[in-house]
């Protein structure tokens, strides 16, 4: 299928080069169109791979990823244009981090709100789906790189946006029974709130090659 | 050894009655001295078990659980008077729930601040150790209720205060293996922010008897 991604950081690029090599026709948007990153990963991503603006790469997928940075993530989707999101399956994968303290990030979290409920506040009409931000990208597209079971959740409004993302995650290698739909965008809340326990994570464990497995 | 249980909900009830059954001296602390629920768990935990006021508790006890409400632990402990908390384990089991808005309760969550932080902050006698906020009070004390391997955290200030909490969370069944140290007491964001997602972990599980294990 055609897919956008929106973005050109790290996320964007492997999550970009794991749909081309899926068979997808992926373009890479980003705030000009010739942006560096996007061009050097189309040279490398191969037959499948283009570059766009944000609204361009919109435009162009049946399905929208979003991989930008969660604290620039509605102004760039703003920049790909409502109209170009209306009725597709937003996959929302972006974390609101502040680095303004340092390193760890702080992650901006809300008792009562979230980056994907902003973002499906703000599009309401996009299907948005908040998957795979909690874990890091090799992860994401490449589930056997964490040895055994371990999960990854979805959440959004719309049951069919869900199911096309369910899809999408088994074609990247996780299994139907690791994909644990936690209900409705609000559930953006929690996934979002555990990246302050992840990053902890990282620190005592000292890999990036690793996620939570529910065990019950 | 003596120990202090401040409140009288679930989970002080649960936490007392499994160190008055691994032989500790145990104080129930709350509001007032004559508080029915404590007076109930005294006749039912058996030998060893006494309930007074918070700084009766507090004076009584070597080492301190906090099981008070999040939304009131800083008031309870404040009660407890920091004299009878200072150089003293005070073990922060709290999560800071608000029911406002129904339930699941929203979690109170900052990117920068933490109740385990606040409480350290302002008793900074006190050695705070935040651990077990992330599972339901029945595995806190018997963790064999979720089959396999599970997680449990522990952070703080203090290494000696961390030893001591590690020490009786292996009384209660926790592996040693399984207690994971995520550093000092500013990890307690981490675990108290994990804590929106284990609410849905629940709600699309529907059993209290879960837990995650980190997989690397």
């Amino acid at each position: 299928m055609r897919i956008a991604v929106l973005g050109t950081g790290i996320v964007g690029r492997t999550i970009g080069t794991r749909l081309v090599g899926l068979g997808h026709e992926v373009m890479m948007g980003s705030r000009t169109a010739d942006n560096v990153d996007a061009g050097a990963w189309v040279a490398s991503a191969g037959a499948g791979a283009s570059a766009g603006t944000f609204a361009d790469a919109a435009a162009f997928g049946d399905l929208v990823f979003n991989c930008t940075a969660g604290a620039a993530s509605l102004e760039a989707l703003g920049r790909a244009r409502s109209e170009n999101l209306a009725r597709k399956t937003l996959v929302d994968v972006a974390n609101h981090l502040d680095f303004s303290q340092g390193v760890p990030p702080n992650v901006v979290v809300s008792p009562t709100d979230s980056l994907g409920e902003q973002i499906q506040h703000v599009f309401p009409d996009a299907h948005v789906v908040k998957t795979l931000n909690t874990i890091n990208c090799n992860v994401m597209v490449d589930p056997a790189r964490v040895p055994g079971e371990h999960d990854v959740f979805v959440c959004g409004n719309d049951p069919a946006a869900k199911a096309e993302v369910v899809d999408l995650l088994e074609s990247f290698g996780w299994p139907a029974e690791r994909i644990l739909d936690l209900g409705d965008i609000s559930a953006a809340r929690g996934v979002e709130a555990y990246v302050q326990l992840w990053l902890r994570f990282l620190g005592a464990t000292g890999t990036n090659d690793l996620n939570i497995r529910i065990v019950s």
